[in-house]
């Protein structure tokens, strides 16, 4: 359906991890990429690694721009670049969008001409040496495309998508923060909260290299500020994961503490409903996954249901 | 100082995967091994692996004796042994200890000869094919001896693990259970909350192969019963860890609903204590690693602090 787009020039506000990733592999496209961002070590970073040339006022428009900054600035750049005319289409990376498209069209915005998107990385964003021209390859690329969106500009749209090896996903606002809700922004919490129990409390060293709690961690390492931003942006849907998760966790403590019942069947109960959701989860991927250890290889695909 | 350890002769009683991937690490040494196990079908398997022997009335005493069986089992499986006189020196496998500790003494057993273990596998144990030679090579094998452990039945016990690998860490049954109710039993329990979300919903389908959920994901695959039982051995330290994540869950999804209140302090501030702890936790880790993306080596040390 992208065949006959024409993507020759993209133009990204923003040159950190994700804005300098996306024109890494644009470039490799033959794709010229001008960037910009107010921050000069930023923009240094990315002319460094040739990922584009400094966007001058004297730029004709671009085929595309890309917003690529945290999702409360989303809009305001938005606004910005289409009053000043710096593309055709226009789209952003944030990874919650139903406010951000709320906000977009009552700010009198184009939603003809904007396709909301959110690039799914893979791995860490946090620290600029995370720059990665790969950071896309056959990973899912969300565009929250509306009955508003002109046909041409969801095409230009998923050809940028493609242009970065991603695979693109057309879902609702609503669907996509929901599902970013439960598999991405509550996880972070909870490793947040898992991790926050090492703050500050001192005493005996054990040894636990090597084992999953490291990956558990890992999510506590993110930049503090462009995630409260994130979650704030999602702040309904990661409420609602946030009370289930509360829930059931409740229940299984107070089962622990009862000094009557047995807390062994609501245990298991829990465990037999978390390995029945697993394997509904992973059941596509475990079966063609070259390592045979369930681990997803590069062609495996992996699905879960709402 | 276990170089003196006389470790000829090995009987292990369970031969589940625990069980027999120790058998396995310690033929691989020249220790024989006798195995014993109620259900055929897993003794035929550890046969047919070659993991030792069966065992017989006819053979002398052990000079270690493995319990490798579910918590609950434990207690018995030890008096019934110490009864026969299976071995000299007596310890299990069972990844939760204080418990079975205080019910072994009460039990009127000889905790002279009995010495709490627990070897932390690395990776999935649910599944007989999760057998391996290496499951325990160079990870933690925790002890729990006390004041009224004789030095040889230590010095045996830690000559076990080190055949198979591991390190040996000395620990308090109590430092034991805290320590893994924090790093293993909820963060499974927090998995299987999490799967268990698609265990009864249908819906919409999306990607996610490949992201860091899936090995969040994977904690849900576990033997609902063993961890059942496993869990409820550990019932005080785990009700008091899911205590401490239900606060701090609780106190985010208030902010998040506030109506008046900004929650982006008190996002930010976890996010912030989060990346504070994980730090403390990784940092060893993470300087020597040969990666150099956090990633854990076979030769990096991994700590935490309570």
């Amino acid at each position: 359906m992208v065949e006959d787009v024409n993507l020759s020039t993209v133009t990204i506000l923003g040159a950190g991890v994700i804005g300098t990733s996306i024109a890494l592999a644009l470039r490799r496209n033959g794709i010229g990429v001008r960037l910009s961002d107010p921050d000069s070590a930023a923009r240094q970073r990315a002319l460094a690694l040739e990922a584009g040339t400094v966007l001058s006022p004297a730029d004709p428009p671009a085929d595309v721009v890309v917003v690529a900054c945290p999702p409360s600035a989303v809009v305001a750049a938005l606004a910005g670049a289409m009053r000043a005319g710096l593309g055709t289409v226009y789209t952003d990376v944030a990874s919650a969008k139903e406010r951000i498209v709320a906000e977009a069209a009552a700010a009198g915005l184009d939603m003809s001409r904007y396709v909301p998107g959110h690039p799914v990385a893979a791995g860490d964003i946090a620290a600029p040496a995370a720059v990665d021209a790969e950071m896309f390859a056959g990973r899912p690329w969300f565009l929250c495309a509306s009955t508003e969106s002109a046909p041409a500009a969801v095409d230009a749209a998923a050809a940028l998508a493609t242009a970065c090896g991603a695979r693109v996903q057309r879902v609702t606002p609503k669907a996509h923060d929901r599902h970013m809700a439960g598999v991405s922004h509550v996880p972070r919490l909870i490793g947040a909260a898992l991790a926050a129990r090492f703050a500050d409390v001192d005493g005996e060293r054990f040894p636990v290299r090597g084992s999953r709690f490291h990956t558990t961690l890992a999510d506590a390492a993110a930049a503090p500020a462009l995630w409260g931003d994130t979650l704030e942006h999602n702040a309904d849907h990661v409420a609602d994961e946030l009370d289930w998760i509360v829930r059931e966790l409740s229940v299984v403590a107070d089962a622990l503490r009862g000094t009557e019942a047995n807390p062994v069947p609501e245990l298991e109960g829990l465990l037999a409903r978390g390995r029945l959701g697993h394997d509904r989860v992973v059941r596509h991927g475990r079966a063609r996954s070259p390592r045979g250890d369930g681990v997803p290889g590069p062609e495996d695909e992996w699905f879960w249901t709402w």
